[in-house]
């Protein structure tokens, strides 16, 4: 066994560090929140030049950093907003969500803005997200429920996914989210949803057509019964199949089947529960690879 | 709950990390494999000039290789085994324990040399372990099996322990190493050991008296039956008790009682099982933090 098809999936997630130096730096007073790619940076600096301000970065490339005049959290947030609804009306800026994201620069500090969810690739800034290993114990070992996305769906359509996934919007705990999602996606009942076990997280860097994706997944294992099925309810999931461990695993480690995030989360599933084992040449790079974002 | 008193042995053991460039690199070839103190280089450049030539380092510390004509791991063995038993007679080197340690730049790579394990931390060079967390599943949840170390032991005698835990010598898989300590360490026959599922691995970088102590250990959770007992073998323990595990993490959290390094490996269990949550400060700093050391 090679741990190769596996350490690919790190490789493809974690794109954007070799480049990341070649991104200005988008900065709130001396803070680093985020990558901006050239073309924004200077549209941004050129049609905005109330809100942004040009500073000298690390390594010869400029930063873009918010005028200091935007000294509040809201300041920030409305006049971002402004910003983004031209992008969005140009077309620069596509995939409108109207769900809001923090800023942060880790997951427990006060937002220092709120921003369209659309628009967080594009800024480069860290996002947050829950996914859900639900999986069975049966007597042949473990089985794990898998979702097929909907073909519809405007990102990643028809891609294999988690029971249970979902951005980590402004306002709500992790857990919180995990049980809204399990509800909204599987139809699996908060009695069930809320022993959800946290086990830990994931961060990648990948680089995208936008720009920067910089996330962190909170990765849950959920115990479900034999007899449970989830039943899709929001139309962003086609069907749901019991699968056994070793499937999935050869599924994530040979095929693009899954959405790509969530070969990690299975992988760090792999890990955590000894299918993979240290006596794999490439062990710890694939411990270790699992948190190569910045994981704040 | 805060996570300050889980942090601070993050903090602790991996205090190598901001003394880590006032070293000298110790290198074979141009491969940097470990990191030594400035009396042990003074040491070195002068007694044995045969075996080590100093050359340019980075951030204009010198750096020490040893001599191109020492072209095998095994000519590097038994240059290095005269270097240290010189050492040793002088008392340079203390705690001798007749066990060669592989001299490694990544765990699977191809030995560079053997060394003395008690020469480790004085080269600076990796190091590998297994630690394992023996639990039980109780009603009213789980409970672990803690050790009291020996009062006679040379290190670490009379703090707490994992059930069994032990440095991973050349030439046994860490599986096989897990098997071999369970049964010396406590008892455990290899029907039970056998079942110890790997769950990942920690990683850290302490500075000691004697050097930079720079270890990966791969974690091990083992579940016992409920009428298991463990019994002291090789008078390396003094006693065994099976604790709650909410009193065991509030013994990391809150005192010394445990060897440094098991607090990591306790801390990762309770990251795993869901002890710790996404929702206390400071998690992703703990999640990450487990890994600080180069873990390869």
């Amino acid at each position: 066994m090679s741990l190769q098809g596996y350490q690919r999936w790190l490789d493809t997630c974690n794109s954007g560090l070799k480049v990341q130096h070649l991104y200005h730096q988008l900065r709130i007073g001396s803070t680093p929140c985020g990558f901006i790619q050239p073309w924004l940076f200077q549209r941004l600096r050129r049609d905005f030049p109330s809100i942004f301000q040009v500073e000298q970065g690390d390594e010869q490339i400029e930063s873009l950093a918010l005028s200091d005049k935007l000294d509040t959290a809201d300041k920030r947030s409305s006049a971002l907003a402004g910003v983004l609804q031209e992008l969005r009306e140009d077309g620069a800026l596509t995939g409108w969500r109207s769900e809001s994201y923090p800023l942060l620069t880790s997951f427990h500090a006060e937002p220092l803005a709120l921003v369209e969810r659309a628009a967080a690739v594009h800024l480069g800034i860290k996002a947050y997200g829950v996914h859900v290993n639900g999986y069975v114990r049966g007597p042949s070992g473990i089985e794990l429920w898998v979702a097929t996305r909907s073909k519809n769906k405007p990102t990643w359509p028809g891609r294999l996914d988690h029971i249970v996934a979902g951005g980590q919007p402004h306002g709500l705990s992790p857990q919180e989210n995990v049980i809204k999602e399990c509800e909204e996606e599987a139809s699996i009942p908060r009695e069930l949803a809320q022993l959800a076990v946290p086990a830990g997280a994931v961060s990648y860097c990948s680089e995208q057509a936008e720009g920067l994706k910089r996330d962190v997944l909170f990765c849950y294992d959920l115990e479900l019964p034999q007899d449970f099925v989830p039943e899709p309810q929001d139309g962003e999931v086609e069907s749901f199949q019991r699968l056994p461990l070793k499937e999935v695993a050869d599924t994530v480690a040979r095929t693009d089947e899954f959405k790509d995030n969530c070969n990690l989360v299975i992988i760090s599933f792999l890990v955590r529960h000894g299918f993979l084992k240290p006596e794999l040449p490439g062990y710890l790079g694939i411990v270790s690879g699992l948190l190569s974002g910045d994981c704040s």
